[in-house]
């Protein structure tokens, strides 16, 4: 045939994306043979039976088809409907036409307005731009920024591989900062300069620096000085910053609160540092994963650059308009007295408490488990549990023998990153309350089984 | 600032998109100050006033809000509430979570179905992946061929620029190839034939030839006969086969009927060409290309190179779900004797005329027109007339001086590729018929004072 493996590049043979790799394959191989399967490897949550949010659906169901504001007049509440026509008004031509190639302007109008109200500081709409989730919008700005094969980029270990896989596909450099797990998987300058360094040796030339906030996988949260610490590091040393911020509602710690990377950025007056910020539909409360929804928002980025950023864009036209319309519904909730609000807020809190509850669940489960240890899950929707494993053993070979034996589906530590000389693995606290805690159970059972006879 | 254009790629840098490119910028400049534009810059038939389709809409809203079942019962006929029950059965999770990377399993054999239907021939779906749009499909499977910057693709001059633009932002190089302006802007042997030679003497390792058939911007149907020859090409030369087929229901001449390769390729019994070939909810009648649903389907393509696909595609986790069901709406439309086959296929057939009466239309106004000459519009959207220009002006300035006289926006050939010498524009066939006549009319004056002017 013409094409052969042997012929493909290098970047995309060594790129990895574990989230979705072998040990999800074989799940599925088990789960068409009859068996049950736990899947507790994606943030997916609607896959595990969480129920979309009502007025995100009614919005979309009237954008798509808005003969039913005549044909069923009595299903939509009167707030979805004026938003529904807000959105096609401002859209022009409805949900069939490409938009802008950064999205709706009156869609980026909104999402000004949201980070606006969340953060009290001013935002220009032509700065936002909609991608199809967040992750779109990741690949472009590593895209711009990894101009040669020496450039790198700072990630976080452990991270989400989407970032280790772009900068590999893309030809770049990964640069490594290690998170402290000892301290509640936080960051530290002197974690941070250690890996500048480390790079700077290696004749890699840094361009930027990503935070994902709050940590997935690690279920961390930064608070103020944390981020001004980042940056001011930042600044220091000519990097631009990349936050994801998608997990931003997802915060279980009384006394936790989300502080945006913008809002430092505006607190500090920097207007040196070039920050890139991002956000989902996919994750929060909503955990509308299939619609593809989501934005950035740059600061402090030249004209001339912006430019180059929309030709990017551009190349694929625009980002899907569901996801478009996805991302008004988040950035621009039902108000309290409005016909949609209290349905909204019982469905809202019902599921930020459900996770909450899971949160405390899964970490204290898995610390009770005698080898393994977690840290407090205090936001995003995971877990990262250190586990001891018997000597000679891998992660990869654990979690395959922990989906063998009792059907749970979890992702090693290798696909994030670890500190050398220690395994861990990434579990979701997706499944219903009660599955979980079988989850837990089963876990704690093979763990001492497994050891047992490894030894 | 941390980000400087200066320390951008080279290869972001060159990347050039004309559909969306500094003669657009200016049409909405102009529209801001309140003169009217019309756009015959990009097919996006709804951004024009074309109508959706009936059966799509209703099935999307249905998914996105199943409720609606129960809630608006007269609303939808029976046919799209089987057809969206079904969707929600088979995607398991209804629209709110990922799928698998390639798509739900349920829509890519509806996809199967549609292929095996078309041409006759057995199809996998695990062949087919669902893309938002068939950009994205193109993007992936041309990342997947350059592997190195020797690495070059075959693509028409003229083109559609999605193809430049990505050869050169994964730093592989554009191989030109003619297509026959005399011929009705055929492909012929001897042209592919020079091209590659002219490559090769340049040390350029060529992986794949592109063909759009039917053609942007040319608006040529290719028969049976010329894609065996391109098949036949690419075995001799051990070339992979990408074939955009994105404007497969858009037909126009008596006698004219769409060949895909995909069949000529099992006619052929052909074992040993790779071929991608892609499709679009965007184009055709639907003209949805707000939803950026699509797929690809790849022949003859070894499982360890269907693997690094699929992990290329997994890295963005999957494509929207709301293109999906646009996917699955296109290709399993209803039948004749179902409730809603009336209503469609009115829609349907009153689309395609319209479009043929245009084609029409357009081509034989431009012809015309003293120094403008334009080849038959036999498919696809678009004419590519050819003007002949004064000494010394540019396409670019003709264009951008045809919009500030006329408000007509149009893109210069240059943004496609054209021979030497020659100078041409793109113009759609989109606008209402009687907007178009208007169109032709204004382009004859403003084409017969510029050259005077010019002169």
């Amino acid at each position: 045939m013409t094409i052969q493996k042997k012929d493909l590049g290098a970047s995309v043979l060594a790129t990895e994306y574990a989230v979705r790799g072998p040990i999800v394959a074989r799940a599925q191989e088990l789960e068409k043979q009859g068996r049950e399967i736990i899947y507790c490897n994606i943030g997916n949550p609607q896959s595990l039976g969480q129920r979309p949010i009502t007025w995100l659906r009614q919005i979309l169901a009237l954008c798509e088809y808005p003969a039913l504001m005549d044909l069923a007049p009595g299903a939509f509440p009167a707030d979805v409907v004026e938003a529904a026509r807000a959105i096609l008004e401002g859209s022009q031509h409805g949900m069939g036409a490409y938009s802008e190639s950064k999205g709706l302007r009156f869609i980026r109008e909104a999402v000004a307005d949201f980070i606006r109200e969340r953060d009290g500081i001013s935002v220009d709409p032509e700065a936002i731009s909609l991608t199809d989730g967040a992750s779109k919008g990741v690949q472009t700005i590593l895209k711009l920024l990894l101009a040669s094969p020496a450039d790198g980029i700072m990630i976080p270990i452990p991270q989400y591989p989407l970032y280790s896989a772009t900068i590999t596909l893309y030809e770049g450099r990964i640069v490594p900062y290690y998170l402290d797990e000892a301290d509640h998987w936080k960051l530290n300058r002197s974690m941070l300069d250690d890996s500048l360094r480390a790079a700077c040796a290696q004749g890699t030339r840094v361009k930027a620096i990503c935070v994902i906030n709050p940590g997935n996988p690690t279920g961390a949260v930064l608070d103020e000085q944390n981020i001004a610490m980042v940056l001011d590091f930042a600044r220091e040393h000519g990097l631009s910053v990349l936050a994801d911020e998608v997990y931003q509602e997802d915060i279980y710690l009384p006394g936790d609160t989300f502080v945006s990377f913008a809002r430092v950025l505006d607190a500090k007056r920097m207007r040196d540092v070039s920050l890139f910020s991002f956000h989902s539909c996919s994750k929060g409360f909503l955990g509308e994963c299939g619609v593809r929804g989501g934005y950035f928002e740059y600061r402090n980025v030249p004209d001339d650059v912006a430019e180059q950023i929309l030709k990017l864009l551009s190349v694929c036209l625009c980002s899907n308009l569901p996801g478009q319309v996805a991302t008004y519904a988040m950035v621009h909730p039902p108000k309290s007295g409005d016909p949609s609000y209290e349905l909204y807020n019982r469905e809202k809190t019902s599921i930020l408490e459900e996770m909450k509850t899971r949160a405390v669940l899964l970490a204290e489960g898995l610390n009770k488990i005698d080898g393994i240890s977690c840290n407090p899950i205090a936001g995003a929707m995971y877990a990262f549990p250190r586990i001891t494993l018997p000597a000679g053993v891998t992660d990869e070979e654990y979690c395959m023998a922990l989906l063998e034996e009792t059907g749970i589906c979890v992702v090693p530590g290798s696909g994030f990153g670890q500190a050398a000389g220690t395994a861990h693995f990434r579990t979701t606290i997706l499944p219903p309350t009660q599955k979980l805690r079988q989850v837990v159970e089963m876990l704690g059972a093979f763990h001492e089984g497994y050891v047992l006879v490894k030894h």
